[in-house]
This record gives structure tokens, C-alpha cells and sequence, in this order.
């Protein structure tokens, strides 16, 4: 097999990360997140952030962080809003039902949950005989490669406000996000405009570890209760810290998430020219164009990635580029695209 | 301060750890523990185990494991058996319970428990107007430091597979009870006489990890699910395989476990020349001596550790030893108590 | 106000019920369901269903039988399959995702799942990062106030069998469904065909109380602990027992049941007559034919009944009679419809 | 048999219950507990209670209460603290565990919880690797057939609200207590002194039914949503109302508690005549004498009732009366008692 477009986690993680790990020796740290590490890498994160009094927590995985936070916040009747191609309603195995909660879902448009429909749901729940809305889930960027504009986010924002609704963002591909050309959001922009939510270190060069968060102080007591019960507390949490450190002390965290993001546009370009169509505006390192069925089936001969729907005569695909991709791997791919298509 | 005695995982990672993550470089790997490490790790550990046809996955810490490994397994109208001093009854947040199931306990001995004890809880519970007891949980070595012998491991198993309860073994110090010296289980005896455990990696040198292996096949079935569903199946999967494929390909799971065991006995010996007694016999890398008060204030200005238990006069102290402890840092300690002892 | 046709539970209790309490007195009963009229009615029951094996147990409501019993049968990572207009789904408060459980739907037709629904959810699901179906939920008659017939019944049960999904009937208005001209089912069809259901007393008569019907095997153990667990086990279980005693041993429930559809017939019949059509095939005691707005909020007036959904310029309301409601009520009904009608 | 001793609760209903179903005729209620005498019962019961603000809600069961009200106060990661022999934590099946909660348990005195158990379960939950306790339970009359006295609840209560604790009080047999010539409480005590209790219908002639008091304002909001979540919201709930109605009206519900409590009285004179010792202190209408071996076998070849504890050569008996025993009743007991004591 070729390079795979499979997923951006592939690899297991960037060599600054790796350097970072072995400069420390057999120092000791505090255990449970309490170290230094992780107290720099969270003041790391309130300066991008613009957040000087945010919470913030280190976990391992994105689902994780998405059941931790959430159930941390709802109580027993309480229901999440999110689009039906958000990843706690489709990929993470219940994971939100498991701690007792409903997801309920609309459609959205380009894998982006809007005010209407947030609103039709809201117009549905009237009673005790249903659950209640309580909070809104988007991710940044999407599970379909785009991104929320500056105008969108604070429209929902504003909607979520007016409606005592939290807002939460699944950021596992936040850095894809900041960093598109296609998203005029800044990191201010996002602290500024949601409760919550968490930014991504296993997409975008760490070995694993994402940041939880917290800007609303309704939302911060207790919580790291929340990740001991749910098993999501490292006793060595300095693992987390060190890489969060590492990603944000110099730039690596934007750095890493250009690169995929260039990658990703070249990926896109190429294909435009050859006159394939996407079935959602390519704006990410996550691109879902639409090939015959032929030409997918011979590219999957050489390379790993998923099928994200089926059409009658073609299939969208989904392609996604890492820190580690590079031009090379990106030019062959489309010189065997190129070849294929016949 | 000094070396810090408070618990095995103050140190991030052995050396041969860090060096493999860095010998694979940027090669991609299948994610959610698919990876060609995992597969590895698994075959050494069903060797090591003398267990081939056991399931094994790898998630990355002890709470995680005990609570994905047990609600996996669990009705919910049914329970867990455990010792009070049992890491799941006191020190996970009501992990259990959080995923709906009751904790029912006995004190037992020496942080162990007894056929007697499992037998009193079953007496009680009856009827459905109590919960069913379905598995009885322990920990090898035990959170008071101690051992359960080949005989003692014999008769729990026995009387679980006669009264349908499973058998569980939280083994986040798996190998320093293997290792121990009042300790004549085999790694193979434990997966005999077991239907579930996990191997620690995290309090033996990994950066994290655990290993858990399901011999009975009653319990196999869909368990990758369950782990998805707490969050538990790290993308980068290959970062738990790795490790294991490093611990346990040339002895060096055995080789640290060992190491520390050795430490801890110095310390113990040391300790019992200076005339203090032991709360619990000393036979893991975890002992519990008894200061008097004024001997445990005086080191604690210099040294980091957990009281156990106060009495009267005097305070039961928590020392542990890890791979990275030396006879140096022993010996110091050993010199400043005889110091103070007065 | 005039006769209420908002539901079939607003009337307490048939005399026949409160008479069966009176004639007691003060006899002692065995507490929680092991009484001899629990044990008299659950006979009949089987003997009802012709289902000499199956379990029978007694609880207070519909909601509560269905978090029960669903809850009792699936593991943590499994999941319902359900119409979109499904009771669980819409109007349980989120009590089976309380339970840890996701409800995964389709639209369906007339309130009725398809094969081909069941099917579409089936091949979206097919691996560890999503829940698994396990077990589907049909009404019967469902919220729609629609029945299947024996061979759509029929074709669900052997769709399941063969995918070894188990099949739930929530059979709150199992009464109507089967005493409906359009139901060419009989009692014993539908203990045949499904794995478990329950028999609705709340909304045929009984003050409170459904019989759960437990035909498969593999369903049965340990199902008194769910019970108990979930606060649903009555200290007077004999309550229960002897409402259905007195509903089934001498054709009281069919005969209520008939008495209410015969009701809705009549209702029906007349506003067809009167041009109105309706949003799904009336065949139940429950109907809902589109009005006007302006008739709709006229009739809002002197009637209380629910707006099931709103058009452009029509609105569909729920109709609902019951074993009280008299011929009386519902040509007055009509007649003021007639008058309203301009 | 004879009359059983077994419980207060093998009587159906007291005749004046059944007589108010009756009255109703055909009536048409608002459902789900919206229904006017509902909402007349929850009056009186405020009167009764001196509380004029409080929320008041109707469900059927004992278990029912205690888990809807106890889950719908705590976050996930809070405890209960409750005696060992609190209903919750030994005969209800796990339900509170079933809710995502622990239960931390001390012994007490006489199945009361003292401030000095309470003090020590908090001294010991120290940081979040453990539950953080919330809400502290206890049983009033209790289990052991004891009272708390005005003083021992008022200085429970200030410990509470000095220490963030919700204090809730089981009143499945709140009117034998209250009753009780040991218990100095009133109803007004009561509800000022805690933030959310039950008053118990089961066990003091209702046909079922259990009326939840809220005095707390922070514990009012959304309440509903949970009774329904939990499938504890009867369709019919005017079903209950209509029974504290009748049992608040005109003193009914003290009526019945008191007959109880004084055919209590009257056995356990008469046993203390026989010179059997008491394991608790006879204070209400369930007692708790101890009987030697023989006596007890003896004894249950004619009566119903529990072995509560086997000792050497005597086994503790637990005797109930109810609304529905008679002097007769217990003279016979007593008499048969005497013959047998040889």
C-alpha cells in the first residue's frame, strides 16, 4: 500500500513530542495532571485563548472528552442538541446514551447545525413526557471537513445564550479549523463565543491527549471528579502537559495544522482539475469528493481510506491528510487519480 | 526535596520505552488497536501468560480498565464482591457505581480476601430485593502490598467456578507480586485460575497502559464495543502495543517489577532494623511500616508519601518503590530515619 | 367543558375493577406479586395468549414496563430499533437513554415500522464505534392509532429471528389493536411472533397496571431483580393481579376494548361523512382526522383533545374514545363539528 | 395460618379508600397527576406539614421515591450517606447504585445515623479519587422499628446545612413515627428540619401511593421530568391523589397510624410480660423481639413474619401490625406464645 488519506491519527506523533518525552529523564512528577507540565501547557492555552480564567483539563481521547464534559454537565432529564453527523451520534458507540442522556438530532446543513434547527428542536420539547434540551454540540471543524464562519458560531452563540443553552465544541480538529483559509475564526473568537469545549492533540501531531476547556464558571466545579469516575484521569498526567506544551510553547500546534491543511488544499486542487465534484466544499484536511465507482475501487487498490456514501453510480470518499503527509505522497495519488479516470 | 516514595508512576517512562516510540518514525500504523505492535504485544502476552486462545486489548489506565472490564461483563441488576480496602471501592469515584452497579464488601485480611468473606455475602443476598453478587474482584499484589499464594488464589477460584461467580484481578501491580518472593504464582497460574484480569503497564514502567486478558470466552464477546463506548480505544492504538511489545519481548516487564521489589525490600529491612513494626506483612514494592508520629512529621519535611492510617501515637505510612528508585535513594532515607528516630 | 376525547385514561376505573377491590376486605395477601390473584391472573393470561410458558409479571404503567423490560434484555453497547413516532422515542422523558440505552429510528409508514426500515438501520450499524441493534419496538396499536396485520407481523418476526434481534411489543392499547376490524391478529399470533410484550390495563379499564408477557426463554432470568431495582415492584402486588383477574376471566378486557373502538367507529363515520379527511387510516380507538384551523379551534372550545400536528391552513388532531365514552358524547360531538363546519 | 405479623402491607386498602374510588364514577380527570385532587391532597398536605410553599408530588412506591427523589438531587459523581441498614442500601435491589450513585454506609446505633457517622464518612472522602458526599439519608420510623427524637434530628439537621449536606428523610412509615409515644417529632418538625422527605401510603392503608415533599427550593426544579424518566408518572394519577385526599381530609392518616402503633404496644407488653427481651428499643408498629430457637420454629408454624438475626440459641423475630389488626389478633398471638414458651 501507498500513503494512507485513511484518517490524520496514523501516525503515531511528531518527533518534537518524542524529544520532548525523552529530555525529561527519570525526573519525578506529580501525579494526576497536577505536575508543571501540565501547569504550563494549561497557562500555554488561556494565553492563545485569550482565556485568563478558564479551566482546563487534560484527557486521552476525543470521546472521552466529549462524555466527560457532557455528563458532567447535564443533569439526569437533560438532552444534547447536535447535528446528525456529529461524532457523539454517530461514532462513539452510545457513548452519551451510556451516561443516560438523548442526543437529539437535525440535519443541518454541510455538516453544520444551524439557529432553525436548533430551534425546531426546541419547539418540539415542551413538556415533562420529553427530555430537555440543555446543551448544544458542534464540532470544529466538522465531521464533514467545513467549518463554522465567525458570523455562524456567534449567531449560535447568541441563540444558545438567549435560550439558557451550553454550547460545547468538539474541537478534535480545532487547529484544522483555526488554521483554514475558509474559517475567519480566531482561538479568542472561540473561548469567547462558547462554554466549552476541548482542542485536539491526537489529530494534529500528539502521540494522544486533548485539552478540555472550561470558559462558563457555572461549569467548572467538581470536575475533575467527573474524569476520575469515567477512568479518563492519567496518573501520569505529565504525559498530557509535556505534549500540550510542546505543541503550543512555539507554534508547533499551528505550524502542524497548516501543513495537513496545505496538504489537504493541493489534494483538492488536483482533483478539481480533474473534474471530479465534492460533496461538501473542501475547507479542511478532511476532503469528501465524489468518484465513479470505477475510480474508487482501482484507488482503493493502492490506497487506505473510507467510503463516506454511496450513490448510484458514484461514491463520495473521504480523504484526510496529517501533519506527516507529504507533497510527494499527495502528487501520486493524484498522478494515479489522473491515470484512472480514463 | 528527595526521591519522592509516594507511588511507582512519579516517573514517566524506562528509557527502552521512549526509544521504541522514537524507532518507528513516521510510518503509519491502523488505528483502535488494529496496529501490527498490538497484535505483537498480545501474542507475547498470551505466551507469557501460557493463555493462546485468550482475547487481550490494551486501554490506557487502571480505572479505566476495571470499569470497562466489569460493566462489560455485569446485568445490572448484578454486583461485585470486593475487599474494603479494594481500589474500586475506595479509590475510583464510585466508577462502578457510576456505570449502575453495587460494591458489596468485606474486610478480609491483609488487604486480601477470603472464601469466608465472599461465602457471608452470598448468605446475606437472596432475593431480588437485593442485588445479585456475579464477581468477585481483587488485586494482585493488593493496595495494603501484599500477595495472594498459589493456594490461597487456588481456593478463591475454586469456590467462585462452584458458585458462578467470576473471577476478576486488578493487576496494576501485577508484576510486582509475580516477582515477589513470598509470592509462588506464575504468570500462568493467574490465567488459569482467573476468568479476567489486567496486567499494569503504568506502575511498571510504561508511560501508560494496561493490558487486559479475558481467558473465559463466556466474557469475549463484543468487548471492543464496551471499550469504545467509555472512551477507551485510543485512535493511536499502536502507543499501547508498542509498549507492551517492549515490556514483555525480552524480560523487561519481569526485569523493573523485580527491580523495585529489591528496593523495596532494602527499604523494608532497613526499616525493621530500626525497630519499627509493619501495619501488613512487607512483600511488594508497597510497604506500610508504622512511624511514631514524630518520626513521620520529620520525614515528611524531606520526603514525599501518603499516610495510610493514623492511631494513636503513632501513623501508619504508604513507601513505594518504582524501577527508577535506587539503592542510593534508599539508603538516604534509611540514614535520615535512623536519624530521627531519637 | 364537554366529554373529554383527549385520552383513553381519563376515566379512573370500570366499576367492575372497583368492585373486585370491595369484595376483598380485609384478606392478607402475599406482598410483591406472589399473591394467589397475581398467580390466578397471570393463568388466565397464559391461557389468553396461549402461551402456557411464559413468564407474566405485573407493574403499574407503560413507561415503566418498557424501561423494565428493555433495559433487563440489552447489554450496555446495545440498542433499540424503533419508528420514529415510537413511544420511547417521543414521549418516555429519555427513559430508555436513561438506562444507558440509544434508540435508533426510521420514519416508517402510518406509525409502523418495515422490514426495510429495520434493514437500512442494520447495515449503517457495523462495527465497535457504533451501538448494535439488538432489539426492535413496535406498538401495537401504535401511536398512530394504526395496527399491523398478521403478515406484516408476521415478516418483522422472521426479518428478526433470522438477524437475532429480539422483538418487543409495547402493547399499552393491545386491546384495541386486536378487537379492530382492520387486526386480523388474535391473542395467540402475537405471542407466537414476538420474544416479549406487554398488556395494557391503564388504558382499557384498569385504575393502573400492565401485565408484561415474557415468551423467550433467554429472557426470563432474574427478571423480578429488574423490577425491583427500578422502584417498579408494588409491596401490594395483589392490586395489580387482581385487576387483570377481573379484566380477563370473563372477557371484561375485550369487551371494553370493543366497546371503545365501536366508539371511535361511530366517530370516524361521522366526520367522514362530514368531508373531513384523516391523517392516517382510522382503525383504532384512537383517530386523527384534519380539521380546519378555524373548526380545529372551535371545537378547542367545548372539547379537549390534542393537536397532533399543524399544516399550512389544517391542523390534525387527536380523537381518543374509551370505554366510557358514550354514543351521546360522540353524536354530540359530531353535531357541533356539523355546525362548525360552515 | 393465622394473621400474619409479616408486614404492614398485607391489607389491601382501608375501606374508606375504596369507598372514594367508588364516589367518582366516571368522571374524567387531567392525567399525570394535574388533576384537582391532586392538587387538593397536596393542600392538606402542606397544611399538615406547616410547609405553604412546599412542592408536593404522588407516586406509587416506596423504592420509586427514594430513587427519583435521590437521583434527581445529585451530580454524577455524589454520594449518599446512609445507616447500614437504610432501606436504600439493603432492600432495594441496588436502585441507587442503578442511578449512577454510592452509597457510603456507617453502622449507627439502633438503625439510626448519628453526626458523629456522618462526620467520619466526610473526614474520609477527602479529594475527587474519591465520591464526594451530597445528601444524607435515613429512615424515619426505622427500619428497626426506632424513632429519632426531636433533638437527635435537629442536630443531624445543622450538621447538614453547616456542611453543604441535603438531608432526606425515607417516610414509608413517617405516621407510625410520628404516632409513636418515644417520638416527640411533629409533622411541622419535620419538614423544617429537613429539605425533602416522603410520606408513606403503602404502609398506612392507601391502596399504594407515596407523596414526595420538596421543602428545599433548590431541589424543585424540573421534578417531573424525572418522575416520568423513571416511568414513575401514572397515567391515572388523580389514583393517588384521591387517596391522601381521603387519607388527610378529616385525620384518617393518624387514625390508622395510631391503631397500629398501639396494637404494637400491646404485643410487645405483652411479650415483655413473657420476659423475651427486645433487640431495639419497641417503639412503633414494627417490633423486634428475640425469641429463643424452639419458641421462634414454633411460632411459624401457625404465623407469618421474618427472622430478622440468628444468634446462638435465639433468633430476633420481626413483628409488623397494621391499620387492620386486631386486639384479637394479638391476644391469640400472645396466648400461643405463652403455651410455647414451655
Amino acid at each position: 500500500m501507498k500513503h494512507s488519506f485513511r484518517n490524520d491519527y496514523s501516525e503515531l506523533a511528531h518527533p518534537r513530542i518524542l524529544e520532548a518525552f525523552s529530555s525529561v529523564g527519570n525526573q519525578q512528577f506529580e501525579s494526576y495532571g497536577l505536575d508543571k507540565c501540565s501547569a504550563n501547557a494549561a497557562s500555554l492555552l488561556r494565553k492563545t485563548f485569550n482565556a485568563p480564567s478558564a479551566d482546563i483539563h487534560f484527557i486521552s481521547g476525543g470521546t472521552q472528552a466529549n462524555l466527560v464534559a457532557i455528563s458532567s454537565i447535564l443533569r439526569p432529564h437533560e438532552a444534547v442538541i447536535a447535528p446528525t453527523t456529529g461524532h457523539i451520534f454517530v461514532h462513539e458507540a452510545g457513548a452519551i446514551e451510556a451516561t443516560g442522556h438523548k442526543v437529539c438530532t437535525r440535519e443541518g446543513h454541510n455538516g453544520k447545525l444551524r439557529v432553525v434547527d436548533i430551534e425546531s428542536i426546541l419547539d418540539e420539547h415542551t413538556d415533562e413526557h420529553m427530555v430537555k434540551p440543555r446543551l448544544v454540540y458542534i464540532s470544529l471543524s466538522t465531521e464533514c471537513g467545513t467549518v463554522y464562519t465567525k458570523s455562524e458560531l456567534t449567531t449560535i452563540s447568541e441563540f444558545c445564550r438567549a435560550n439558557k443553552l451550553f454550547l460545547y465544541i468538539d474541537g478534535a480538529r480545532l487547529g484544522s479549523a483555526i488554521n483554514s483559509p475558509a474559517c475567519d475564526l480566531t482561538y479568542s473568537d472561540v473561548a469567547a463565543l462558547v462554554d466549552i469545549f476541548f482542542v485536539g492533540g491526537t489529530k494534529n501531531g500528539a502521540l494522544f491527549g486533548e485539552a478540555i476547556v472550561i470558559c462558563n464558571d457555572k461549569l467548572k466545579s467538581d470536575f475533575r471528579f467527573h474524569i476520575k469516575q469515567h477512568g479518563a484521569m492519567l496518573a501520569k498526567g505529565a504525559t498530557i502537559g509535556l505534549q500540550f506544551e510542546t505543541l503550543f510553547k512555539d507554534g508547533l500546534y499551528d505550524e502542524l495544522a497548516e501543513h495537513s491543511g496545505k496538504m489537504a488544499k493541493r489534494l483538492a486542487d488536483g482533483i478539481r482539475t480533474l473534474e471530479f465534484e465534492f460533496l461538501f466544499p473542501p475547507e479542511t484536511n478532511l476532503i469528501i469528493p465524489i468518484f465513479t465507482e470505477d475510480v474508487a475501487n482501482t484507488m482503493h487498490q493502492s490506497y487506505d481510506f473510507y467510503d463516506w456514501q454511496k450513490f448510484e453510480n458514484t461514491v463520495a470518499v473521504r480523504l484526510l491528510t496529517s501533519w506527516a503527509t507529504t507533497e510527494c505522497a499527495v502528487d501520486e495519488f493524484l498522478a494515479d487519480l489522473k491515470a484512472h479516470r480514463g
